[in-house]
């Protein structure tokens, strides 16, 4: 599948964003959790606004892949040459099809007709081999794809444990984590592939660029995984925060347990 | 394995079928034992007439591949030529005697002569490795057979957890749509690969129309799961209206619960 | 590996007999645990008779490989030649040390000196990983013995699933099969590549025979499962007997209970 | 990647340590695990001392790497060559960095600032499966590091497993003999491709050394295991030493109701 770096970018943040904002909640629900049921009746709300977003998104990607200037316009096949269309618009919309429904059925399954917990997961993990089976089934400059459907697949493989394994943290900041490389590596290749300053990409035949980019791909993970603790270590310090303001004594108190000599 | 339209469509007459019933059985089956305990005595019977038609069809299949005209009239060695005969009836032959098998392990574990449970999940999946493997063992028109041991495949994979996670909803949910992928991707392979208004099949040496197949499965899964849904929520209407009718208090009560305004 | 046929039959029947003398003890096990506690007491002796059994043939084994005329000596390196002497006598040799490291945990295990439970499948399953690795990693005669890998790797994996799900039946009948199957395979395995009766193997570049020999596999499996099912059925006929000869009362009331029509 | 006898064995030392350590701290907590809650209140100190090991040597090697005579000294790109450094020096830093990482969560895991259980061995993972696929990636003497990864990802999925099934004993021992493996292995590889007594590495497209060199993995680990096996018994030893100098009464009751003969 040909890129264009503005292509590449736009699908990074839309994945970094998301990696982001589960890097924040999920430390948070689980500090809640541990404290106390404060966050369970918020959540169903939480659920539902993500899932909105992300079939937002998703809506607005199937319209931009077929409705540029460049695009299908919904024609699948073209009469006049007698062969299917450019069917690289056609593979991003199915895939984003994908994360539509998988928005979709995060806001079902939070509505109050209940649908059996575990559906949203399943979905988002199908969302997720769909596109991993695209990008990995694609020829050109492997290498670079490959790595990518390494985190896609690892995403997609901790979705469906979520589904046995509901809210375990441990899975959730993997989920998150997985989503902040792909963010950041479908960035990678924007500026590898298609250089935003004009000019041709990498040298995909040099064996040395490839063992760099291997390495960097380590290096994003390395990243990705340093943004989810400080985002954690930030979201324990807030709740820290938030429960002295409502209750300072309870807080001073818990605060020695902890740190005895910080009672001093 | 050379396919004619007549086979092909015959055997995703039959998963299609499976999938169709399963779609509105275990949402009923889901919606019965969150409300009560009351699905679970006619439970066994239901199981035991599945056993009993996938074993009926897995014979008539058997009969009809070893006696039609092309047959090999159960001649496994033909002494004239002194070759093996035409292995792909028998190929055929071989996957039926696993469903077979199947459908008589599920006849049996719901006999009162009870069996561990699981075995007829382990015989199903074991039946669906089998075809999987013969499927993406044979060489010719390899794209769209390995799509095809993808759907396979994830049902084996599917039934093998089931051994382990009984009556899991999702898993049943996911079981039910593969076999309705696999249903219609076997007519579509029959459209593609010889079309009924004669005419050769599609070029599968056309890199183009491999990326179109590799998007209409995904398509055709999106079918299946289309086709779950609308199932399930007209098996909950469904199950809405006879409670109602049974008991109109309760069920009033209950809608109540659920739509607070609707109440007025 | 080069194959004998008297050396593939040896081997065939000792995973056969294995795979046979599970095929009983399984189902009696599981319908004694149902019964009652009656099973217990006596199963570590049964353990323990099984690994002593198990590293004795796999010492036998390791000194007939050794000291066969055309066997290594235990001499590694030939000094003569200045390269490594028949390294398929330390092959097999390897693999069965790997068994009686098994079998000598089978007996252990079940001690007084305690071990952990389960270390007594993963010593089993690793003897088989072994087993598999270097049956899947012998070049020459590849389909055959990449059909025998697969038989393998499967008892291999059930073995490694039984670590944490122990005395779960299906695994255990599943093992019994797929022990069943690698014996039968190696008797095949043996007839195919040297005929007892002399003259050449079949001819392994014959497209015809790769696919009889695939289908052939899958016959096997069901001879495999047949005889597992009878056998389980004879189990329980003896059990059924055994238990109305010693309380002829009580059995006829558990008999009513199943079948109420039986008691006119 | 080449490889340096130096490094090789260094590397090589690293693991087996741990491994050593491991074979004999795992049997000891598993046994007071059984005896009562003894061994609880200094186990979070063993773990931050263990991180702190690991973390350490991480940090050393990482700064070994880039400051050795031949190594970066930090630089990435060279301007002068218009070309990447040497990438070897990096690709080991980067794995030490993992490590180092898997050091720093197993310190602050068991630090008052509790991190959610299971965080630690998935940084294990992640570091032994960055680690596995860069030895998996290199091209060169593939057979030997093939092997090398083996022994890697058998410890990542073993690391990984452990983030559900928390002290687990058999996890524990096969993680144990996977580390001792790998770094008896390390040793090999040295051996093999740069004999510290000089002179050229074994022929490595001989493929009756490829053959020796499977079974040898195969020995190291039969090694490895006897390591384990060892270390648990003299560690069972020394507990029923302990345990009869501080209750001579109790132990001599424990013991004579295991060995009831040895009580005469």
């Amino acid at each position: 599948m040909p890129t264009t770096f503005l292509g590449s970018a736009l699908r990074g943040t839309f994945f970094f964003a998301f990696g982001l904002w589960w890097s924040v909640r999920y430390p948070l629900k689980y500090l809640r959790r541990k404290g106390g049921a404060e966050g369970q009746p918020g959540r169903g709300h939480t659920e539902v606004f993500e899932g909105a977003v992300k079939a937002f998104f998703a809506l607005v990607g199937i319209l931009v892949e077929q409705f540029v200037p460049t695009g299908p316009h919904l024609q699948l096949y073209s009469p006049k040459t007698h062969s299917w269309t450019d069917l690289t618009h056609w593979h991003y919309s199915t895939i984003y099809l994908f994360f539509l429904l998988s928005g979709i059925t995060d806001m079902v399954s939070h509505s109050p007709l209940k649908l059996p917990p575990g559906l949203d997961r399943l979905s988002l993990s199908l969302a997720l081999l769909v596109e991993g089976e695209f990008v990995h089934g694609c020829d050109s400059s492997w290498h670079l794809h490959s790595l990518l459907a390494v985190a896609i697949f690892a995403g997609a493989l901790c979705a469906l444990l979520e589904v046995f394994h509901r809210d375990h943290i441990i899975l959730e900041t993997f989920r998150t984590s997985s989503f902040l490389l792909q963010g950041s590596w479908l960035w990678q290749i924007g500026f590898v592939l298609s250089p935003p300053w004009g000019g041709p990409g990498w040298d995909q035949t040099d064996s040395s660029n490839l063992l760099f980019l291997t390495m960097c791909f380590c290096w994003h993970y390395l990243g990705a995984l340093a943004t989810v603790a400080a985002n954690a270590a930030a979201s324990r310090w807030y709740e820290g925060v938030l429960a002295q303001r409502q209750d300072p004594e309870a807080e001073h108190d818990r605060r020695c347990q902890i740190f005895p000599c910080a009672s001093l």
